[in-house]
């Protein structure tokens, strides 16, 4: 939180060289209201990455300053793509308050706020890192992200025929595991990791590899709590009302359900999921008591927490265990605030 | 159009490596439907001004046929800001045929599918010209010309109130001529020229700002072209019906309008401008007739034609006079199709 007044006034610095001092004002009022609102999970983790990849006495305050930065840029990735998810999904409250959409009726003209969000973060990379050995890598990765995680969102969408009708018949784990990765695992675990490998200066992409396997299995991890989050918990632990039941969304919760629903069941199901109506909504939710989804949640999350525990002591290749360790702990196993 | 079939398949063949499928087969209908059904005037312009830059004996296959790569991923910016403005915009027709948005009601989620688009530009680059000196500065050009158009379209929102309601008291000629050079200048004017120089190999910063400057120009009086069309023209010139009055935007007639208006007059265009009531939308368009707004268009457009000509002639640092003339002859001179 310490750079973030920097980080304003480097993005409207660049602004008031522009003739156009309205903007710059507004600029200044979306990245307020949406940025530094989050839980800034993600920075924390670049940051705690650049810590325990780097021996202590390597690690200057200004490479922490910059490190810092490339956290502010993965927030400003993360506030872009929910401003855009909260108007398709036509959501109501976000990190506790009205979704930017909302505030003060701006409606559709958000849009181009979320996209003049996702710019600054290239606008920030050529202002701090433009000299870097690193910044084309930066930029790359970036982008390259970008792409993935419109493919999930894609991939989501066409699950739902656009946000109309769930295709209950397409609701199958392998769709759901490829959504989960591109939609979430690269954006949320991925990225911030390997930006701070990038700024290290590791090149071996053996090293790449292997922390892309281990991230993407605790991005799993880590939706299918926020799905069950979605259902079962409140709106003061997760900032949010759980949409995902009225809006059809192909969640962990519904796969497991249908996975092991009777032909009457799976009947019902294509009845009431999707739905606003609330009475159809507690249907849907009293079939997944009936048929133990969330035992299932408890049993999966233990068992895939040791997995994930295992699979970091394997890691061979200098990564730091520890990173992981903290990084599995933080974001997978208290049920926390969801972001 | 001749590589088209051949971008789409690089964009494709990127998606077949994934394990998302059907993410590939509907992104080559978003690819199809948006763009190449426009004019193509941009990608036109970067290989016109690719041919102009080099002696016709150093032009070889390979070279010419990176040039329409880079047009395309000109388009491919066109056609993301176009799928997001129409949203914006509650437009219906877009180059005669629906707005993305409307098509098979995708709704909201075509945002989604602008964004993905977006970031093919990237794809493309990195595939082509990854190993070109140019690489990064073509990365920095689009993505800093993408922030200028956002913002734009930022100052443009702005004094409509985010399409709720236009603050005529905006609508000055300095915010006008800020509005089209933001929004439109840099992206359909600036941009195709110096990628095409970039490519080239041109480093001389005098030779980009001379560009600059003309192109800027240039761009102004396409937009007063296609504010006039958009009042004046029909739909089959224009590909699209004309919204600038029932959406309240701040166009340049209604700008030269206001600056001869009687008090009561303005109290009219007050009462009438920015909603979609037939009759307050013929109001408008009697009184522009009353305040001579047509003729003082075709005054305009002579004026600057020439003025642009003059300019022109001037340019003193080899910049090719032909190049810049073609273009002027072309997206300036005739009433053509509106992109």
């Amino acid at each position: 939180m310490a750079v973030w007044p920097d980080i304003v006034r480097d993005l409207t610095d660049a602004g008031r060289h522009l003739d156009i001092p309205d903007v710059t004002k507004w600029l200044v009022k979306v990245l307020q209201y949406n940025v530094p609102s989050g839980g800034r999970n993600r920075a924390l983790t670049v940051v705690e990455a650049y810590r325990s990849l780097n021996p202590p006495d390597q690690i200057t305050e200004e490479n922490l300053r910059l490190t810092r930065i490339l956290g502010w840029c993965i927030e400003l990735l993360q506030a872009f793509f929910l401003t855009i998810d909260d108007i398709q999904d036509h959501s109501e409250i976000r990190r506790n308050q009205p979704c930017w959409y909302l505030y003060n009726d701006i409606g559709l003209t958000a849009i181009n706020d979320a996209l003049m969000l996702e710019m600054c973060i290239y606008q920030l990379l050529k202002k701090h890192f433009k000299t870097k050995e690193c910044y084309l890598d930066l930029l790359e990765q970036f982008l390259s992200v970008s792409l993935k995680t419109e493919m999930g969102q894609c991939l989501d969408l066409l699950s739902t025929n656009f946000g109309k009708k769930p295709n209950l018949h397409l609701f199958t784990m392998d769709r759901y595991n490829s959504i989960v990765k591109y939609k979430t695992g690269y954006y949320t675990f991925v990225l911030p990791a390997t930006v701070a490998m990038s700024f290290t200066g590791i090149k071996d992409p053996e090293m790449y590899r292997q922390a892309k396997t281990i991230l993407l299995e605790m991005g799993h991890l880590f939706q299918v709590k926020d799905d069950y989050l979605d259902c079962y918990g409140s709106i003061e632990d997760i900032g949010k009302s759980g949409t995902d039941i009225a809006e059809g969304k192909c969640s962990w919760l519904i796969v497991v359900a249908l996975q092991r629903a009777t032909p009457e069941q799976k009947k019902i199901f294509e009845e009431c999921y999707g739905q606003s109506d609330v009475e159809k909504i507690n249907r849907v939710k009293q079939l997944y008591q009936e048929l133990g989804v969330s035992n299932t949640y408890a049993i999966y999350e233990e068992e895939t927490y040791n997995l994930l525990h295992t699979h970091i002591q394997q890691i061979s290749r200098g990564l730091p265990h520890d990173f992981f360790l903290k990084l599995l702990n933080r974001t997978c196993r208290k049920v926390g605030r969801k972001d």
